[in-house]
């Protein structure tokens, strides 16, 4: 049963030592670092105070997509209330979901850096948005403090004792969708339905659709059968 | 309604603009500081991040009795199950009564220094103890992440709009509580059944017991009204 916290280009390497002890205190150890700017950093040691095993134990990696490829749900914070359309957890609610999830292989909660929070293109690796509610008037927390905040929800999550119910078969992890939605773009370049010189967000509209849909491996298994059944004859020509 | 932060003997500053900056995001403004051991600071001011008018209104005072003083209920943050019986809070149920109990006057959820937490003398003048559910072999939360969890507890209580119950008579402040145990303790060194040499942690029970109570302003004027008619006789006549 994995949560895992993912921060995203960090710029404060202070940060990143107070997450490693914010998640140690909450019972979490599984953290990986998408290219932060400075790690190891002597400053990210000082702040991990007592939780410096999870901190060496922290993977870097180059690309949020490389962090979540094994993850059944990912879940990425950012401010409430973006304009497009996206399924919006609160902290608690998030919590709960991820730990339900878990039970089927890793889930990853994503946060981005301090100035900027996450890109939009990370975002549409999400399954979901995840918000701390706060005051409306100063709705920016610290880094390390919304990962206490989410992490704290975790804990209180985990400590109910709640089981979650089991699924029959396990979520699509992150990669498989990376595949899919691959996939899916190859096939409308082809059919001439996507034009690369004026995508039109489709390929964004397409992944919300199915991130809300969270399909199963089984499901994304049809998807990717129905995919392969459609490409046009040429190209299906090529491939045999 | 107010419900106010008190930081007591804080040794790193930074951890009070961090402690501002949680405060401001989670809606509140009212910071108290009880000796700490440097500010203003320009690391208090550096954390603080957007948060520098909840620092420039913090109040410095020299004791905790004085900074909850006119509170009606005050809770101070401790680990897990001391030995002494107490009425322990985790922080989900303290900021759920903090927000109730804030409508009858200033409420004070209080935190002790980095290191060593609330004394036993401080601990003796809150009216129950607040904790932060975590892992259970690393407990030990950053005092601003520690104000993070519970100001973000009291938010998402306040963001609920339950309206809390309305006392008919407000509780009696700390203030007068304190009032009250002089008295008393007073009262029980004159009838020499408490001793000055061998105390037994006697007020320190007499505390417990009357904060389980929960008195209000009648009932506290009641008891002072017994200690009063209570004092030995050459006292009395003193008194006339």
């Amino acid at each position: 049963m994995t949560i895992r916290i993912v921060l995203v280009g960090t710029t404060h390497p202070g940060n990143i030592g107070a997450t490693a002890r914010a998640m140690k205190n909450m019972g979490l150890g599984d953290l990986v670092l998408v290219a932060p700017r400075s790690f190891p950093h002597e400053e990210a040691t000082a702040r991990a105070s007592g939780a410096e095993d999870v901190l060496a134990a922290a993977r870097v990696v180059g690309s949020l997509e490389a962090a979540v490829a094994d993850c059944v749900w990912v879940a990425g914070a950012s401010a409430r209330q973006r304009s497009i359309a996206w399924p919006e957890l609160s902290a608690r609610e998030a919590a709960e979901k991820a730990t339900a999830e878990s039970a089927s292989g890793p889930v990853a909660l994503v946060f981005g850096p301090e100035k900027s929070g996450l890109s939009n293109d990370d975002l549409a690796r999400c399954q979901a948005l995840l918000y701390i509610p706060t005051a409306p008037e100063f709705s920016s927390l610290n880094l390390a403090m919304a990962v206490q905040v989410v992490t704290y929800e975790v804990q209180m999550q985990r400590a109910s004792g709640r089981e979650p119910p089991e699924r029959e078969v396990r979520p699509a992890t992150a990669g498989e969708m990376e595949n899919f939605f691959r996939h899916l773009e190859e096939l409308l370049l082809a059919a001439r339905f996507l034009d690369p010189d004026n995508p039109r967000h489709l390929m964004k509209r397409l992944r919300r659709l199915f991130a809300r849909a969270e399909p199963d491996m089984n499901e994304i298994n049809i998807l990717r059968g129905i995919l392969a059944s459609l490409a046009p004859a040429e190209r299906r020509r090529d491939r045999e």
